[in-house]
């Protein structure tokens, strides 16, 4: 089945929001076997919309929108894929029960907008949608299938997956299978040719790289009739790729290297906490993004100020006054004092100069050091980013402070290499 | 201008990475007065590529491509423009030489695949790129014109911004200005009822709603032979719709809340800290995103372990295991241990269930309790969400956060409305 991911919504046109749908369906759609050919966006235009759905179904079978569901004026994608259809739009009194009851149970009125969302395409089977008051549907004519769900993620997810889903499966055939090998320190063209002859002229299962922030993940899919054969081709290819690019691999099941050390911290009863001045907070928030971190993930003291270093991790006045709050001493006493306060059985830091403002001749904007205590010892680290902006600068520290840990818990560290 | 974003690349189709790089182009294109009338994303495949080429031209007379630029074997977008157009590719000797430049200078060998980086369509004009290997291209021809970026965005959007930008500011004819007022506690429905009218039958200055994260934003836009002219027309049109919801209306012009409140405390010498459980560091996150934010924001003490509020913030072992770690005594309790810890002058505390485990039959996953320290008091809030995930809790509760400061700072909040 080939699949068109259309979103509808002028907001996305003007760069107010991402498309974070189209993301959603199209990991979701290559999971169940279904190949998602394009994704395009079009405004909250009539006519544009129809033209749009027309080129679409040149070589797809499948089209799957997101917006226009909604109550306002501008939203109008039913009434534009009921014309491409040649469909009627009526009301469907039950759509129009289930409305009714949610506006009241939240003491809301119904305005004459509200009314819009009970009517659809006449042979429109409902998509329910419990988290909002704008229902999808499904319509299936002349050999095209067409899903309409609302814009917001919330209430779209869930559709798809409780009510798109189940539709789709049913024509199902082939099994695709993947796996996403992620890699840190090889650049994807070096990869690439690394790997280059197990590429060539491969058409099952395939090979693909991607480069993503500070690395390069390598797809290994196959689509067979049933998932043990396309899960051993898989296994096999897996098994090549490793001879060439193994000590390169952190995870062959695309975890996140966040995710890669809180299992790996977990598995020893180790606790783990932070110090953060540049990252702001966001080592925390990456750590817990993930559920159940709190079996590792003690505290991080985000010291932004210099008092907030000094009360809080004990960094000592004269470090501050005579290597400055960036410096491979303030990050090593900021580990320390970490320490001393969490009693974390890793403690890791960092400070450094995230941009646009700050910066010294020798430790220009980008330039950060990472200190981290384990086992006894503390050691510290210098690192620096090359024009990159406050933002990369701060994803790139956060990522550093993750590889750090990873390899100290490897135990193949410079970390190691010589005792304080 | 009517211009199409085309986005060439597989990883895309496959949901591993988001497209940044539209949302950029689109609001960086808009503010210069080109309409972007199409997003569309195609895999790195030849044919589909230049089928979709001639279809974004039917009624635009600009493409801007980001992707496949790179040194690989499936980089083909420069290929498939070359043939589109009828041109040769040839090899650009300046574009060799700056490319084996930069490998000698990073110690890099040259691939045979990096040469292919120093070919262009003979009658391109190169579009620098000092952050990567892979320089785009820009074509004029038959009345069509193309610019061809690359994919990562921190080399696509410097490339945008200071080689693609002044080729198209120099069509340009009339002047877009537009402003974004962000509300908070209406909902999109409300909000366009309220200004219908004002909505209806209206070319110049146009209103559009859009629904973001939690809150509702309002475009307000004017294109006309001037700036002084547009800009007129829109504070017209604000000065309206400010009669009628100016009470939810927190920034004029597309400012994030955190940003507004930044702001206010900034004007007012105050300084601001944080004790994040839930949330787990976003909050500190979001302050530490704006630059000079160290100018006010003191220190966030992420505490997730319940050893952890205890020892940072005091938070009494009997609270803990009378009301548990979330309550509104714990929150309060937070606060003002912070308080004690930081001397700063507002102090904000969250603690709750961001799930998906946890929770209570009475505080379910989803509940969250802020407390806030300002001006020798000191009191806590109870909120809910309802069916949302991990994520959108802990986001919810950051924007609650800053909702909280931004009203008390207002001096409008229930805060004020008893003494302790």
């Amino acid at each position: 089945m080939k699949c068109t991911i259309l979103t509808v919504g002028t907001e996305i046109l003007f760069g107010s929001i991402t498309n974070t749908n189209a993301v959603f369906l199209s990991r979701e759609l290559q999971t169940i076997g279904v190949d998602v050919m394009y994704h395009m966006t079009v405004g909250d235009n009539p006519h544009r919309l129809k033209e749009m759905l027309a080129y679409a179904y040149h070589d797809c079978d499948l089209v799957i929108t997101t917006g226009g569901l909604g109550p306002t004026q501008d939203d109008l994608t039913k009434e534009m894929i009921a014309e491409y259809f040649g469909e009627k739009i009526i009301e469907f009194p039950e759509q129009l029960e289930i409305l009714k009851t949610r506006m009241w149970n939240r003491n809301r009125p119904i305005t004459p907008n509200n009314l819009k969302q009970a009517r659809f395409p006449e042979h429109a089977e409902i998509l329910n949608n419990p988290n909002g008051t704008a229902p999808g549907f499904w319509l299936q004519k002349d050999g095209k299938m067409i899903a309409s769900l609302p814009g917001p993620p919330h209430e779209m997810e869930p559709m798809f997956l409780n009510e798109l889903r189940p539709r789709l499966l049913a024509f199902d055939n082939k099994v695709l299978y993947y796996r996403n090998i992620r890699t840190n320190g090889i650049g994807e063209s070096q990869l690439e040719n690394d790997i280059m002859d197990l590429v060539d002229g491969q058409t099952d299962p395939t090979l693909a790289t991607y480069a993503s922030k500070f690395e390069t993940t390598l797809r290994i899919a196959s689509k067979r009739e049933t998932r043990e054969e396309a899960e051993a081709a898989v296994a096999e290819m897996l098994d090549k790729v490793k001879e060439r690019i193994g000590k390169y691999i952190y995870s062959e099941d695309g975890e996140d290297l966040s995710f890669v050390v809180f299992k790996m911290l977990k598995e020893r009863g180790l606790t783990l906490s932070a110090a953060e001045s540049c990252t702001g907070g966001l080592f925390a928030k990456t750590m817990t993004d993930i559920s159940g971190s709190s079996a590792v993930f003690d505290r991080s003291l985000v010291t932004y100020m210099e008092r907030a270093k000094m009360a809080e991790l004990g960094v000592k006045k004269e470090t501050l006054d005579k290597y400055t709050a960036v410096s491979e001493k303030t990050a090593q006493e900021m580990a320390e004092g970490l320490r001393e306060a969490s009693q974390s059985d890793v403690c890791i830091s960092v400070t450094g100069y995230a941009g646009p403002g700050g910066g010294t001749e020798e430790d220009p904007v980008g330039t950060f050091y990472i200190g981290l205590w384990f086992e006894g010892r503390c050691k510290a680290f210098r690192f620096q980013t090359r024009r990159a902006s406050r933002e990369r600068t701060r994803e790139y520290a956060c990522v550093q402070m993750f590889k750090l840990i990873y390899d100290v818990l490897m135990g193949r560290n410079e970390f190691f290499a010589e005792s304080l």
